[in-house]
Order: structure tokens, then sequence, then C-alpha cells
């Protein structure tokens, strides 16, 4: 408990201390009132470090007997405490004479004077706070978007992380190119033209945060407010958040076995600005767009000169059917702006991904991103540049595949043969999760809830359509699931559905 | 150069190919044809690697030998190559019957089919070309916002690098809080309520990539399109871009000797929805907001319901003065967002920062950061939580304090020493940086395009002005130009004066 308390706070660090030597009050007194109003205040906490009194006496630009002086007197009276190996601290059990806070706590600081206007898109905007458990991590089975964490080759990584820190240099400490560093644009162009079909140089190349900036940044440069953009319906909601953010008409368009119906978005909405899809494996159904659609949707964006955003966010794992390019190589008037991620194949915490874009937007993407956050933190781009290099990136991919086809198999199986309820299956051709359609009568939010106290973390594909009311079902991810785990699971998935 | 080659292009990436068993063409010949036609379209290039054999066959679901007579004939006719220790590439020395590119290659994709519109906020915003060199690292004495990175205690940072690595479970490798890591958070509340006097909980503290991101998740919070708010004349470039982007109208409200002149900023604009300010040390002029301005500032802020941006981003370097405590801890009413950065204190590239939030627009802030980019990166979270809590940060300031100080000083004995043109010197009491004015018929930009050429990086201040016609003069970064260095790059700018 003490270790822990003591883990958390910055130790050191010197209090706003006003010494006036012309004062009447000597200076032991005034540091003694410093320390102590600041306790009542509650500005300095419990355990917290106090610095030493030679630092102290140093920063003051004053002798220490004052400092000594004011230390003792703290110290005797309960303010400070001494730890052996710890130092000077602030006492963890105030003297009785500590007077409740004399003025309101921070947190209790008044939020009341005055109206407190903020802007209109995010006053109507969505809460997050039910995100937060999913961000947490895993809660249970069929999590989706969540790579099998404990199969990554940490060592390796762990190795290369050892390595950039003893080469690393005092220059790459320093602001960088807000692009992204050149080693890591030269190995993704290299792997996309190569493993996706992606027609591209490096100097395309933009490394970002992840698809979740990389949607935001396009959409700065290429939407306005009231841009109509075309979604897929279902689709995924964090980027239809973006577009809401910024002021976009959404048009949604139904996604069929074919994926985004493009005659029903022309219908709906001939001029839009964009078109965000998922060609690879369709977010939540994950149907891939056949070769028609996708020469039918380019010649619609060459026609109606609209742009279209696509997001190839786990397209590494495809296990039955033959690997299929991106939309981008099918484009000959770069209007594809291409997004791909690290989060599925790495890890998500290592929040690194990219954005490929026609050469003619570079210097607008480039203005948008470096107002936005100047640019992307330098250390872990050099360390997956040399993981790419040095072969270990296909090889984990290749060995993640045999895994995932594994899972995928064992959780189509027990849906056969332990749900006992007829569903509709779609989208385990590819990627990290695939799509249940349940049947009339259920209401998949009410059963996610329940499922979730069994810890079955089933997102509800009602979740992703813009158009009410919505089909019911599940997306079921598959990656983060042991094979093991999988039929237990889907027992329990059959006796909520059953005593629905 | 071989081996420079060959570290930029990640190995071993199957490509994609796709096999027809029932085609009269043999497997062979197919496997042949696919990697000729991807060299000569250049989707695979010079010195890339090539699957092995074994890898390749297992991908196609095929037997090997079709895939080692491919790759004997691609060799024999010169398309690849072996080498000893790199396994086999694509040629770096294309046979001379290759043709030049059928296709055009990705980089001559037209951009020419149909109109090509974007976003009108992007269109008309600046080019970030000539922020370019600056990003890149340190160019010339005089250069600003770049600490003295040789002085950063990197043994230590890479023994808590080291150390987080080897400690590293599999739960920090997912998605995270978006707010960012509690300890981290626990740690840098202690210090701004220590060493800054600002009033907040870890709960109040957002982690951001810096203090560029902060500006815009604050802005997209609190401002609307057509929002007014008061931006200091001369004021910092980056910020006034990030309310530009987002379509906010600014006003120019002048600084003097105590500040931003709140009366005129009234005059000018009583109910602009915010203000931009940086009272510890004001960009670009240096100067600190006088008491009297502060309670001003607040007042204001409670008559007319407008929120205070507070950007401390380099107030951990005091000289002289006593320490002055933040404008956000005199607040009464929640009415300050305060921001503040590890850029300045410790490195760049580490893209940290943080926000401090009042408390009844958590969520709101919440949602819109989880939208941009879904939240920070963990790794070095951790590391610098441990950085702060062992009292390294605390130290690695003191340091740098008596470091700056002396580069201060010698900067300012230089201007009087040597520099024999009149100028008015601000800003010189805290900071990392000083505030130079010329004297009428200087032109700041073209002295300081001269200059660059003898490597002085001087910063035009009247890039930093709104209104034109602008005062004329410098911004001189001293925090990474040693004091040796200090007088001879002031007689460079006095002959570069001189000759003007």
């Amino acid at each position: 408990m003490f270790g822990r308390q003591m883990k958390k706070t910055p130790s050191g660090i010197v209090p706003i201390i006003r010494i006036d030597r012309r004062a009447r009050e000597p200076l032991h007194r005034q540091i003694y009132n410093a320390f102590r109003t600041g306790i009542v205040e509650r500005a300095l906490r419990p355990n917290e470090r106090v610095p030493s009194t030679r630092t102290l006496a140093a920063e003051l630009g004053i002798s220490r007997i004052p400092v000594l002086n004011a230390y003792a007197q703290l110290l005797a009276e309960g303010y400070f405490e001494s730890r052996v190996g710890a130092g000077t601290l602030i006492s963890s059990m105030l003297p009785d004479q500590v007077p409740s806070p004399a003025r309101p706590s921070s947190s209790s600081v008044a939020t009341t004077g005055g109206s407190r206007t903020i802007s209109r898109d995010c006053e109507s905007f969505p809460s997050m706070q039910n995100v937060l458990p999913w961000l947490g991590g895993r809660r249970g089975a069929f999590s989706i978007g969540q790579p099998a964490l404990d199969q990554f080759p940490i060592k390796i990584w762990s190795r290369l992380v050892v390595r950039q820190c003893r080469n690393q240099r005092f220059a790459s400490m320093h602001y960088s190119d807000p692009m992204g560093s050149r080693d890591l644009r030269v190995a993704i162009a290299s792997y996309l033209r190569t493993a996706r079909g992606v027609r591209c140089e490096p100097e395309q190349v933009m490394i970002v945060s992840g698809s979740q900036q990389a949607v935001e940044i396009t959409t700065r440069v290429l939407l306005d407010r009231g841009s109509r953009v075309w979604m897929e319906e279902p689709g995924y909601r964090f980027a239809r958040n973006v577009f809401a953010l910024n002021g976009c008409k959404i048009v949604a368009v139904p996604v069929d076995d074919e994926g985004l119906n493009v005659a029903v978005g022309i219908e709906r909405c001939r001029h839009a600005r964009a078109a965000l899809v998922t060609p690879s494996h369709q977010y939540p159904l994950g149907v891939t767009m056949s070769a028609s659609r996708r020469l039918q949707l380019l010649e619609w964006s060459y026609a109606s000169g609209s742009w279209i955003i696509e997001d190839d966010y786990d397209s590494e794992f495809r296990y039955e059917s033959q690997p299929i390019a991106s939309l981008q190589g099918l484009d000959r008037c770069s209007r594809v702006v291409y997004i791909g991620t690290f989060s599925k194949v790495l890890f998500p915490s290592l929040r690194l991904g990219y954005l490929v874009i026609p050469p003619d937007l570079l210097d607008r993407f480039l203005a948008v991103r470096v107002t936005l956050d100047i640019g992307p933190a330098t250390f872990f781009q050099s360390v997956l540049a040399d993981f790419m290099q040095e072969g270990h990136f296909s090889r984990h991919i290749r060995r993640m595949r045999l895994l995932y086809r594994d899972r995928r198999s064992a959780l189509l199986h027990s849906i056969r043969q332990d749900l006992g309820v007829p569903v509709e299956v779609k989208g385990e051709e590819a990627g990290l999760h695939l799509s249940l359609t349940l049947h009339r009568g259920f209401r998949d939010r009410e059963l996610a809830e329940r499922a979730l106290k069994e810890r079955l973390w089933l997102a509800p594909l009602s979740g992703s359509y813009q158009e009410q009311p919505a089909p019911q079902g599940f997306i079921l991810g598959f990656s983060n699931t042991s094979a093991a785990e999988i039929p237990g699971a889907i027992r329990k998935l059959r006796s909520i559905l059953r005593s629905h």
C-alpha cells in the first residue's frame, strides 16, 4: 500500500513559495506558512515527497538554516513525516489541528457562474462513456478488434526496442517530419505495393496514430460542413462519429452480399462529396466487395468528382479465397484515399496507422496534420521499420493467419453444432470477426447486456445501423478467443437466446 | 550502400498472386508471370526480398515444385538475384528486355479526371512547407522551442525504457483509457498543484500528444464556426492556425508590458467565446502577465461567460523573479482550460502534453478526444510516470534552469556588448527565448533569410502578428545554443544588420 502510494507521486518538486526578505515575518516562518497553507488547501497531498532542505534553499536563494528550522517545526507538528529510504514527505496522517479546507478543493470549484456555452456539434454529440469498458481491454469471449496479444512476439519486439534505445541520437528526439519517418514510410509503401496491390510511393504515405486519426484528417481536408458523404449501412460507428462531429451529412447506403450497393447510393445522392468504404472485409457484416461493384464505385467517383475513402483495417487476414487487391490499386484517377492500421496486425496501444494520399493533395494533408498535432512520435516508428525490414512483420502475419483461421473454424463449427437457434452468418472469409443475424423477435442490446454478466462480449449489430428499426444480431470477434474457449461460450450464448 | 538499401525494404512479404488450377497455363508459368508483371509495373522494386519458395508454396496452397521452377527462371533471366545472407531479391539491375512501365507508375496516376473539390477551410489554409526545415531539427544558433537535447539524461531514460519493456504486460498493449494512464495523470496533477499552483485532480488531466493537439481538442469542444476568440497580438501562429482551420473569427488583442490588454479586448469584442493566453511567458514577446491583468481577464470571463485557454508551454524556466502561479489557480469558476507540454522540459519527439479540464466538461472532452484519435499510446506514458515519480523530472528541470540561465545571460551580455545596433529586448525573465525588436527600416523576413545561410535561425517577429504592417524583430531561442557559441552568432547578426 505504502509502496503503491509512493509510486504514484512525483518526488522533489519545489512548491511555489514567495519569500519576502523585507517582511517582518522571519524566513523560517514564511516557509512554514507556505507549506502549511499548501497542505491545508490540499495543493500538497499526503505521501508526496518534499524537496531536500538543500534543494529548497538553493531554489529560494537563501541560506539552509531557515529551511531546516521550518522543516523541523513541520515535522514536530505532524505536517511532515520522515520515512527511511523515502526522505521527507507530507504526512499521511494529518494533525488534528488542521482545519477542513478553508477554500473549496479544486474538485469543487464552482462551475455555475455565467453561461457555459460549448460548440453545438460537441453539445449534441453522443457520450463515449459506454466505449470506455471496451477500450479498457478484454472483458469476455468474442471481443472485437482485439488481436491475440499473448501471441505477439514480444521478445523480438523488446529486443528491437532496446536496440533502438541504445542507438538513439539526439536528432531523433527533436521534432521530425510530420509525414512520419522515411524508413517506415518506405517499408509501408513496399508492403502495400506487394501485398495489397496499392499503387504508391513512400512520399504519399503519412504516418498517423491509427485509422481514427486517418479518417479525421481526411475529413478535414476533403469535406465541408454540410458535405454529403456515403456511409455503408450498417457501417463503422466511430467513422460516422467523425463525420457527425465535422457537421457532414451522412447518406446511408445499404450493403448487400456484394458490398456497398452503388446503384442505391447514386439514387439517394449522386453528388455526395465522398464515400467511406471497407471493401476488403466490410465492417461490420464482413462481406467482400465484388469486382463489379468496385468498378461501379470508381466510375461513380470519376463521373461525380467524388472521393473514396478506403478503410482497409484488417485485410491482412484472408482464410479461404485468394487475396484480393485494394480498391486503391484499381483507381486510375487518384480518387482514393487509402487507410490502414497496425492496431489489428500488431497491437492497439502502439497507436500507429497510415494514410496513402493522392499526390496532388499531399500539401493539404500536411497542412492539416501539422495543425492538428504537429506530427507522430518518432521512437516506435523506428522500431516498427526494423520489425518490418527484418521479416518479423510478414512472419507474424502468417502465424496469426493460421491461428485465426483455426479460431474462426472452431467458431463456425460451434455455431452450427451448439447454438441451436437459426441465425445467418456472414463475413467469415476474412478479418477478425464475423456477423451473425438473428431472426425476428430478438433484441440484441438487451441480450448483449445480459451476456456481459456471463463474460460474453457481444457487440449488438443494430448499433452499426443508422436507420431504425435495424436488423438484430451480433458482431463476434474470434481473434482473441481461443478455440478451446469457443464451444463453452457459444453454449452460454445459446442459453441466453433460449431464455429470451 | 547495399546495407542501407536492404535496411529500407520489408522482407518476405508475399505478393498477390492469383493461381488458377483450371487454366491451361501451368502453375510455374502463372507464378513467373505474376512476378514479372509486378516487376515491370514497379509494384515490386529492386532489392526487395522475395519470400522463400517454401513460404510462397504454403501461402498459395500448392506444391513447392512449380514455385522452384518459376524462381529458377526468374533468376536465370535476371529478374531475381541471390545474395549471400540476404536470400533472393528483386534484381537491382533489371534485364534489358524489361520494357519501360506499360502502365503509368503510381506517382504518375492521373489526377485530372473530374473536379477535385476539397474543403474550403483547407483550401484557403496556408502551406506548411516553410515549417518543415524547422521541424527537421536544429539548423543554426537561436532556434526556438528546442531544448538542450545533449543535456537530456538519456542513460536514465533508457534504463526506464528497458525496464518498462521487460515489465510490459499484454494488458498494456490493448486500447487503454483515452484520458491517459492513471499513474501519469496522478503524477502530473501532483506536479501542477505543487509547482504551478494549478487546482486539479488527476480525473481532470487528459494526456494528449502536445500543446497543439490540446488547443485543437479544446477548440472542437468550446468553439463553433464563426465563434470569436481573442488571440494575443503578437501571438502563437500555430494556435491561430487551429482557430482558422475551425472557422473561428480571431480578434487580435494587443500585448503590452503587462501582457494581454484586457480593456482593449473588451472594447474590440466583449462577447468573444474564448481567449487564448500565455500568461507565464507570453509567446513571442516573453512578458509575464501582471496580477491585475490576470484578475481583469478572469472578471471578464465571468461576466461574459467566456472561456480562457491558458497555454503554459515553458513556465518551468524562470530565472530571476520568484515563481508565479498559473492563471488557472486563481480561477474560482472553472473558466480556464489549462495546457502544458513535455516538449520543452523533456524532448519534442516524445509527443506528450496534457490538458486540465473543468470538471463539468470532462465528458465532452472525452467524446471529442475518442473521435479524433481514440487515445494516447501507452508505453511512454508509463516511462514518464516513472521518470517523474523517481525524482528525475524535478532534478532535470533544476539542472536545465541553471544551464539556460547561463545561456540567457551570455545572450543578454552579448547583445549589449557585441550587437552595436539599438534594439529593444523583452521576455528574458523566463522561458527558452527572448524577443528583440528592431528600429524602423529593417525587414525581419529578408534578414532571417540571409541569416539562415550563415547558420543563424532567426524567427521573424513580424510573422507572429496578424495585423500588418507589423513591428520588425526576431525571436531568439537560447536553450539550444551554447554560451560559447553565442558571441560569434551575435557578431554574425551584427554584420547582417549592418549590411542592411
